[in-house]
């Protein structure tokens, strides 16, 4: 930038004060010299708020505020970072922001996911960028390679693994062999799973952020409510004994997927939910608390990219690479890439999109019951991949493992079967992902 | 784009129609209206440089010009994707587009490694963009997660497999035991390797990629001279048996790091070897033609990125991005981020460098041997981690693998070893990567 004159400071305002809030904090404030020199201007922090005033937080009192509404509105503030949560207060706040023409950096897949057509086009009426890498597995970009890198491909899919928690839950239940319960307890006992665990284990956290990726990877609005979803609470360690014996594992996936409608039109299908994984697949080596996303797009063929996917530092490592860029827009004037929902594909029902199936069955344990049970399938057009006994007299249990059918054909099977004398339960039902067939 | 009035067509010149160029023309031919509607305006071929006209080539033949001098500066061309190989002729192409104001996108790795300064300062100098997503690791999203998701961020390594011939060769190498000469040969009758494999297995193109990635990683301009490089073609059969001994595969690498000078100030070390890598590494399952970089930040923790590195399609994925992307900023006004090249850090010269050695020895098999060999090592200051005596009498070696070092001591100490009578000869020295000693 030698030769041109002093830039004046781009002011941020700091919505939040937890593990993210502190350390982005911390950042600007350490390497405030490595940040002017990439930007082109100082970044001044011009406030923080939070819900009360203490001095012990490390950060110059005077900073401190409890009055965000003003703050966001500031005069001398350009980027406004929200990372409260929640989704009322955050969306009433990065909406005044962005009508004053402010540029928003946020973390808050929830908010983005209830409400991302209104602030996509407050941002747009004001020219403002809004940012939020950090809202899908945290330190990982996935954000910018599917806007940015990507821009001129076909994305075909997106599956990851992008809630720590389930998957750290999953791994133990792997590894250990132990229950749900006791493993949800042990991730509670090490800080993996909050108070509530009921966002993450329910798939609700997965969700929001399947509508996000499913937005930006197919240009088309995908909220949260357009994800099919189901959580991971009822999954035992039976799922993933029978899971092992396949040559499996258990991952809370969320699928993004262009699909064909029977029109013979594309459609989007976003879904959620607990599914076995051929151990040779990518994402069944990711294990513990980590993330991962695969991409599959026409040219670019198959690609992974893997990291942490929540914690401060590396959630604030996505938040404050986007506050440089939306920096470096104010200094050099133009903006990044807008919301593309050009396509505007229709949502496709769970009911029509193709999956296989493992079934397990409790069973009465006497001759004709694979014959009636076979038959339930074959009556629906699904095809058996394999099926295997364990056990013997009540205890008799039937694991099936279908070939590739649409979901209500899946469904109406495993309605079918609960009716049948001879089984005594359905015990367990999980799509298979990532497989060949 | 509601209400924003028609745009004007972004001109696009396209230098080179081999594997990469002919399918970015088919992408922009085939793909126009998804790519309109990304963009904002239509995106049109204004020609192909090629060097012999000729009709077959599955583009209008009036596109076709060998004038590429002329077509990069036409006033109707917005963007100039080169896509020719080598590097004075590309290098005096880019150079004009630039300085006509036309940005470009490149996957010419050879000709930014080696001109990076030059090329980036007339982009400045005119204010358009210079985009090269393609030149490292194909359609893996590289460059832009390190300039944009990471600017706010402090990298400290970046670590990858970038060439996917020696990639493909030590993987098959690993897998059959065949030898090196044995598995290039079939490298090539695949189509793995080029007629003239030199930039490939002397580690050529993947110093010119470490070049660009630690450039970008460290704000530093690094060029392809500053970087250390050894090839494959010594790696033995011998040395994949003797990696497989101690868990560990061979793998070429190329390394960005920071390092501490002996001022105490940051340095940069660049450099590409064949190395041994623990199979725990996620770099050691890369396996084939694949690729895969490693960033290692401060606030993110360790991130991995994996695809295809090369190939008609991947690579035109990655041109295509950037092709999107400058004529977005040609819309909209604005560009993307420049070079950053502030921090100016020193090179750090080879000897310097911490890494582990595994060394394997010929010697005479008697006693005192191993009390020689280990004193050359402690002399130096080098500890020893592992040693282990394999065959007898005139055939017995000693596989020694050493704790960290500086590459001076370890130099050294087999330059001594080299000269001791019990040592008939030194077979093989290879470095040891990624492991936690």
């Amino acid at each position: 930038m030698t030769g041109v004159p002093a830039q004046r400071p781009i002011g941020v305002a700091v919505l939040g004060h937890g593990t993210v809030g502190a350390e982005v904090v911390r950042i600007i404030r350490d390497d405030a010299l490595d940040l002017q020199a990439r930007i082109g201007a100082p970044l001044e922090i011009r406030g923080v708020a939070v819900r009360t005033v203490s001095p012990e937080r490390g950060v110059p009192v005077e900073l401190l505020t409890t009055d965000a509404e003003s703050l966001v509105t500031r005069d001398d503030v350009d980027i406004v970072v929200e990372l409260i949560g929640g989704i009322e207060l955050p969306r009433k706040l990065v909406r005044a922001a962005l009508d004053a023409g402010k540029s928003v950096v946020t973390a808050n897949k929830a908010l983005l996911a209830a409400n991302t057509g209104e602030l996509a086009e407050a941002a747009e009426a004001r020219n403002a960028d809004l940012y939020f890498e950090a809202a899908v597995a945290g330190a990982i970009p996935v954000i910018r390679p599917l806007t940015q890198s990507l821009a001129g491909d076909r994305v075909d899919r997106v599956i990851g693994i992008v809630n720590g928690t389930t998957n750290f839950i999953l791994s133990a239940m792997d590894e250990t062999g132990a229950d749900y319960a006791e493993t949800l307890a042990e991730a509670s006992r090490l800080g993996y799973a909050e108070a509530d665990p009921t966002a993450d284990v329910e798939g609700y956290d997965a969700a929001s952020k399947a509508a996000i990726l499913a937005s930006i990877a197919f240009h088309t609005r995908v909220s949260a409510s357009d994800v099919y979803r189901e959580g991971i609470t009822h999954i035992t360690a039976a799922d993933l004994t029978s899971a092992r014996a396949l040559n499996c594992t258990v991952k809370l996936l969320a699928i993004c997927e262009r699909v064909t409608g029977p029109d013979g039109r594309d459609r989007v299908s976003a879904r959620v939910y607990p599914a076995l994984v051929p151990r040779e697949h990518p994402l069944a080596s990711v294990s513990g608390a980590f993330n991962a996303v695969v991409v599959e797009a026409e040219s670019s063929g198959r690609l992974m990219f893997y990291g942490q996917g929540a914690g401060g530092a590396p959630t604030a490592s996505a938040v404050m690479g986007d506050v440089v860029m939306a920096a470096r827009n104010r200094v050099q004037g133009g903006r990044g890439p807008r919301e593309s929902k050009y396509a505007k594909l229709e949502i496709a029902p769970m009911s029509d999109i193709i999956t296989r199936y493992y079934v397990n069955l409790q069973v009465a344990d006497r001759a004709g019951v694979l014959s009636a049970v076979a038959a339930e399938f074959a009556t629906r057009g699904v095809s058996i991949s394999a099926v295997r006994q364990e056990g013997a007299g009540n205890g008799a249990r039937l694991v099936v493992l279908t070939h590739q059918a649409t979901d209500r054909a899946l469904s109406d099977t495993v309605a079918a079967l609960d009716k049948l004398e001879s089984v005594t339960a359905v015990t367990s039902v999980l799509r298979l992902e990532g497989s060949a067939e």
